[in-house]
């Protein structure tokens, strides 16, 4: 999934960038990067670990600069070697870009490449992307002048509209992305989003003249910055030091409304980060008033509601006021996660997830539990977790999750199972409570989302309308990639 | 502060006591090491980092055999070499140790070493620790054979209460330690704790005749051990696998009641630990009960309640309740702290702590707010949330403390700061209002806290009645190790 | 000064390339790299460090393709980070290169480049040599097809002389590059070498239909190559697997006599290695013969003859047969060399050489010895050399060097001082034996030298008869960046 | 095999032992460490790899004290983990030691150890002998006060003279063993030599009333301490700062002749160490001549005698001189060692021998040449030597070893294979040649090799008569040791 930020007009940029990407340090714990410019020269530094490990204060100080752009990386994809790792550059011309999202039709955009003798040198979608992007800009510059003595050098707004087009036309999926370049002579950020807008991204104004954009607004926040907007799906957003935002129209196809990612708000975003719709807090929160709703529509009772930390907090609690129960905090998450060690025997099966998540006996022993929980993709886990408070001998443990059940893979950046391991496709619905271990079981229904989301949105991995249709091939291709 | 695991018993212990130690690693992250026996063989892997990181797979099967203990240090104390890491081990005879605490008079331990030759090769309190134990143990040996060519070899529990106790007399502070070595030609793991009881310790049973002992029950629970009692001060614990446990007095001093610190139960430990008085996650509920009780006798109103994340929780969501305000998440913590880069510039000072901690503005706007935290050491921390939240101008933010303000440093292992560095022995009390940038601020009384304790306690940083007694000259060596 | 190596042809050219590699070590220990083309990927594996610990079975085996070029950097220039080491690449279009050399007009290079958008990412020479030859060659593609729909997409030999062209009018200095990229579908390895041929290269015909280019004809043996030619200057070598090497004139300039570079000769390459005017050994062989008869006319006479190993010593055993005295090795050289101990007093002040080099006492005490080194460049070694020496009380030392005085700083690649720590310029000739505290110093004549030779020859260092003029701006340069 | 040093008096001796132990390299590259004194506190830093890796400046900081002992391991033995790596220490008392050689009854030393609760941590033969040694120390402190409340605390010298007497009776083999302790309040350098006196070791005074102990002289040549003699078999030597050298007896059995190891001389000490029959270089050279006196009386005849670099050239140069022949460097060795890579198919199989020892073809094309080398063991490098140098056309060749034939396994230190794999053993004396690819061979006789010794040496390897009986049992396990 990963995430992005680019930066101009900050001095010791590199710094503020690690800050940023501290903050998006959920969105890829993998590999990160900051590339800056500085007069002509690109510097970078990235490597596999984790932000604080990476960036030294010497590594920091190396990367002198005002402005530069920099990425946590996700470790669904490729091989998980450092060449893969973003931000990705080029030389002719100088520019560094970094995304966060999926492609879709890699096969196609190798074929274009190759023809024009482009060799990449890793497996990471932005190179791709940057590759198209470079090719469509020394385009421009060629028909531009004509004249091989004189090859103008510079690149105006206008080139880099027809770059991106370039990309909208060439590269499917769901991506967005910044770069770094040289404009008519001025350092330039450049941000764009494929015109359906799944993957998000926003930019921000910051004191003395800086801008700032990334994939969620809290790395705004760290910095004192001031959200502006939401990058413009289908559109180029331009930002230069002390002057205004540009934002110019490059979508190869007629507007469409956007449709922004439904897990992004159910799961993998941070609730402070507010996106199209608001804070995710308040979304969350609206999440678990309406499955209050819903869950009293059954006729259920209960004693009371717990949430499976972290991320159903704020639904649980939610949910709670609505039905008027107690909200306590059953499980107790240990801070620091790592490597999960391997018992040899099976009775301890379990202390892995023990480990990770451990259980307050007094709020289940001899209770009606409601277990509050943010999805049920597998179902494997949520299964280990009631196989857990069981023998804390609750009374009775209902199921309540706050999205409906997944049913189809997602193409466009969320780590998903393929359609073989999804439970609610594997399953019929009446079997589930048995495969979960619990009592009840409720998911939040589909209407109930929308009316939430109260806006077109991408929710195919639970009613599987996929704004980017993928062939079966280009299926095959991702789950393998996935997999590796 | 430290956190220790032995275990007897277990196949493969490295294993288990890998996962016990990440159950603990709240209580150290700055390194981790794992000693097992294995038929006359003492094999030991520490190194600085987590125990995630430190323990590959590789390194755990290297660990054989199914006794061993483990141990995460808290950086305090000495240089953070690797070499002051434990667990320590002697060879003659076989003993391995690691413990949880801090020693008072390492001066004098060094000159009665001293005498006898013994060298130092660190500076880690259980060195000497460890060098008593041996000393006497071996002491008893030679007195009891007398005949040099047959040294008996074996050691009995005799010898080992004999070894306890000498340490008892030679060590004074807050200590409990676990060993392992061979009594009577068996693997026995031998736990004690400083006849005051100020650092916890507890032991457990597991399946197949397996034992545990460790610093919180929380180590346990992961493994499906199960809590058998705490660790009686002044006395000694002898385990073996298959046997029921031995538990006979050291103590040289006539039996006085423990005195547990009240520390490990508003700060330190883990919530769903358990102590002498029950889970910590009950008695925090407890404080945040007593201190609504007492905020509402001052008269003072506010519109919702809100925690400092994460320790301040459960004492948040019981005062909210107590009072009846709304409980509202207006804080959200990065779950991936890290190294703090600094920034060049002063307008981002609090970029550090905004990485960190970052603000849900609709839950302070224009409310009056009740701020939740567990504890006042020198009031800068406050100050800068406080500074942080006045940016989304809430009406009023009045600031509740679950504990008495600490007026005296701790000499038993808990890090706090000199005397002078003490805002509440550094300003009068009509001055800490407008120190901490609040409307008003309330800490929960002495009495209050002693009425939930309900049996002795070490409180001495708030009251001053220090269980074990330490001279000036003490008290400058501690402070001066604590700042190296 | 580095290392280069290019093969084709070859399978699994990785381990291959780290053989030859490990053969050309003495070039550069700094770091080292190797990238390899397999179907359209660029796989590429650099680090700092010896080739042996940088090319793990793990890192060889992932550099699939059977054609590649690798590197060994001498730590002379630049930052001594991993982004300078070689080799580089670029991807629009797919090319990797790597280079052996000086160059010696950057800004001119480098306002060239800016002109066109082009920014670099490190401060190694190749860099700007690669944009260079990748513009030059963009511009071919674009000029021949006119159609931005049909990019054409492949090169010919004849667009690699025109890049080679432009190259050669661009970049002024001393280098032989090799570079691997697609011509008209198929993997060629392209080698080129400045017109005046002043850095050494050499290519090699391998076991079926295998090529390689390498700086020195050592890279060949090892893998059972056997060499064809030198690289010719001026002109570019296409090596392609299975077919004949083809030769195609590129200098941009009249063809002049090359000018190889004599300190290769004396001290840089291996004996073992054969360039324009044979093998090493032989050459120095010769430099002794002639020394010996030199040193004869002054009438000058000694017990024995011993070298400073290793480079001086066919040169000491020719000028000891000439002159029909024993030959002995008086110094034995430590195999293990490593970074040097600072310590703390004076009196053990040449411990660190002494560490490097000991003396067999036996072979000079009461002796009249003459010592055979290679050169004398800052004196400052000489002299602690001969400090050394008589602590074992010699009768008399006679310094016979084969080479002349170093006068002038080298600008094309050999790691010299700035002018003014010249010990023979600094100093005049009397005061020379005092200087190296010798009885009496003897120096290769010039006129001795060009005998030897036998052809034209860069001896700038010596004679100050620059091949490639330096101006003022860029001496100073080029010194500044040596210091860095 | 390994090197020790020890040092005391010394400003800061860590640099000074980091200085000693790098010309001490040869004797091991494993893994090195460094423990010094001070003022009651043992420092003490090792790890895998070379001198100048393990030895930062920050290591060599912290190692403060001016009595200290190194060493350097050589990889035979053991898992070649850094728990492995000497110097080993233990606390009660206070000593370091470290050793050269191979003990061969370490399951009755084991025996012994454990019925004294001794546990051991690692397999390193050094950690039994001290143990031994710390245990036969602590005897004497118990027998000397009968007072377990003033245990005395002091050591003398007749106490280490029994501890060392102690050591001899149970600790079979060949070492040489130094350690650093306090005796009568004041730091002490304990060095002591096994009754046969196999291993090597000296010692030496330096400037300032400092002393050294090393396993071979060339450590005190780069800090200009002067050589005092070899350490002298069945004794102990007690080295103060500013006081002269104190020798005792401390062997339990009659004094014997010792039986220093010939393969020292041979192969393994460096050419510039000093041993009991003088330098190793010139004990070298009397092999070359009596090797060449042997070989004329064969009749044979040859143009060139070229010898296999580096231990056999001084050996070669004097048989050239005894034959009257020329001597050349037919063979250039890479300075730069390192890992072979393995190649993927046949025909280059030899590119792993040939990138270390390249040959100068001109000296051995059409020539008949003695191939001189120091010795052969399992007779494998030697054919893949002669079957490269037969690609380079030879008239004929004649290898010359100045050693007899290996016939039995080493059992004191040196790495040999085991009995089946010594190629002198398995095949019948007229298959030699053949089996070595050579026209004709000549080992140096077993009588020759006596006269130039001129008195008592081990030589088991060649004529089976070992000084230290190996049981069945104990040949089997040292065996198994090594391939471990």
């Amino acid at each position: 999934m990963c995430g992005f930020v680019g930066m101009i007009g900050q001095p010791q940029a590199s710094t503020a960038l690690g800050i940023a990407l501290q903050a998006l340090q959920h969105r890829g714990q993998d590999a990160t990067g900051i590339a800056t410019f500085d007069a002509g020269r690109i510097h970078i530094h990235k490597d596999l670990g984790m932000v604080s490990a990476v960036f030294t204060p010497d590594a920091l100080q190396r990367l002198r600069g005002s402005s530069g752009i920099g990425h946590v990386r996700y470790p669904t994809v490729g091989g998980g070697l450092r060449e893969d790792s973003q931000p990705f550059w080029t030389r002719r011309p100088g520019v560094v870009m970094a995304h966060n999202g999926n492609v879709t039709n890699l096969p196609s955009i190798a074929a274009w490449l190759r023809k024009r003798s482009v060799h990449l040198q890793s497996s990471c979608d932005v190179e791709p992307i940057l590759m198209v992007f470079a090719e469509a800009l020394v385009e421009q510059r060629n028909y531009k002048d004509g004249d091989k003595n004189s090859p103008g050098g510079d690149y105006s707004p206008a080139d880099v509209v027809a770059a991106v087009t370039e990309v909208f036309r060439q590269v499917r999926g769901a991506y967005t992305c910044v770069a770094l370049m040289e404009l008519e002579g001025r350092e330039t950020l450049v941000a764009f989003r494929d015109p359906d807008g799944i993957r998000p991204g926003a930019f921000a104004r910051g004191p003395g003249g800086a801008w700032m954009a990334a994939s969620e607004t809290v790395a705004f926040d760290a910095l004192g910055f001031t959200r502006e907007a939401d990058l413009p799906p289908g559109r180029v957003v331009l930002l230069r030091a002390g002057e205004e935002p540009v934002i110019l129209p490059a979508s190869p196809v007629p507007d469409r409304p956007s449709r922004n990612c439904i897990f992004e708000r159910i799961y993998f975003a941070r609730p402070d980060s507010q996106m199209e719709d608001g804070f995710i807090y308040d979304i969350r929160w609206r999440m678990g008033q309406q499955l209050g709703e819903e869950w009293r529509r059954r006729g259920l009772s209960a004693d009371v509601v717990i949430p499976v930390p972290d991320t159903s907090r704020p639904a649980a609690q939610a949910m709670a006021e609505t039905l008027g129960l107690p909200f306590r905090e059953g499980f107790i998450k240990n801070r620091y996660s790592g490597r999960t060690f391997i018992m040899p025997d099976a009775p301890t099966r379990d202390a892995a997830l023990r480990v990770k998540l451990n259980v307050l006996p007094q709020f289940f022993e001899g209770k009606r539990v409601i277990l509050v929980d943010d999805s049920v993709v597998r179902g494997t886990t949520v299964r280990r977790m009631t196989d857990l408070i069981r023998q804390v001998r609750p009374a009775e443990v209902h199921l309540a999750i706050f999205s409906p059940p997944v049913r189809n893979p997602c193409f466009y950046g969320i780590d998903m199972p393929s359609r073989d391991d999804l439970v609610a496709a594997r399953l019929p619905e009446e079997a589930w409570a048995a495969a979960f271990g619990v009592d009840t079981v409720t998911f939040l229904s589909l209407d109930g989302l929308r009316s939430i989301a109260g806006r077109p949105i991408c929710m195919a991995c639970f009613d599987g309308d996929y704004p980017v249709p993928v062939s079966q091939e280009e299926e095959s291709l991702i789950v393998a990639d996935r997999r590796g």
